[in-house]
């Protein structure tokens, strides 16, 4: 049976998940959102190299990205945090679509699956 | 070529795709959709018991699930389905957003990747 | 290492990202924006034929789409273009699901993971 890690999981989910050369990372969001956009983003994506990090991946080796925005009028905002992180030659596939999220403070929530290095 | 076997293909989509060792489930939805969002998580997670089982896996083995549901307000509902199910050591990657759903009546849809036992 | 490729790569997104034996392929939205969405929905499944052309799948290999739609009312016309269009021996696992997308005229906007053929 081929082996699963997951990391920092809490009974309900599991912040990242490794199977394979394959890292799954859970649908992340800010802490501080009473913050704009685009800091939330920053948040959101520094959490995200994170759990790379601890899964043994990086930024340049995310896959495929989905990215939630509470309204889309906001996608200026967090593409400016996202251009400001993207490995520019390394970009993932990604969609953003705007849906409703956990709390209606929260902006953004971005959910990838990466390669392992 | 790499061998892909699907689980009751019906001309549009099928409910379970299996290659090399990953299950891909489609989006799934409950039938009684008259019942509340805990009752229809219920409903959803048994169906995806059933076609993780067709495919080889099982919940232990789930890498990434995405939730939707048609409220946010109705999210500690699904989530009391959810931990009532979810095997707790093994929990995967989850993101949960609002959207609407198929119907005005569907009250939660849950896609999910997992990997082969 | 294993390698990724990284289809039409604009510093941003990829169109498409190779890795093993899977292909990742970007949220797609028509150009034609003014059409109806059975049009949109046929243009974005042009382009993603192009795209899995370009990675080295088909749509006879597509594994798990999600298909986001602007309207659920308008589920139907979405339908019709994607029936037209799947390999309905080999449809892939699939969600539908109602969100904003990028432009108030963009219908239809869909993602999916393929094998390498």
């Amino acid at each position: 049976m081929s082996a699963i890690t997951r990391h920092l999981p809490d009974g309900r989910l599991s912040r990242g998940v490794v199977h394979g050369n394959l890292v799954y990372v859970a649908g992340t969001t800010a802490d501080q959102r009473a913050r704009p956009i685009k800091d939330q983003t920053a948040e959101v994506l520094a959490k995200i190299d994170a759990v790379l990090a601890a899964c043994g991946s990086d930024k340049s080796r995310i896959l495929t990205a989905t990215v939630y925005v509470a309204d889309m009028r906001l996608k200026p905002g967090m593409d400016e945090a996202w251009l400001a992180w993207v490995d520019k030659a390394n970009p993932p596939a990604r969609a953003t679509v705007e849906t409703r999220l956990g709390t209606p403070d929260t902006l953004v929530e971005i959910m990838c699956i990466a390669a392992k290095s």
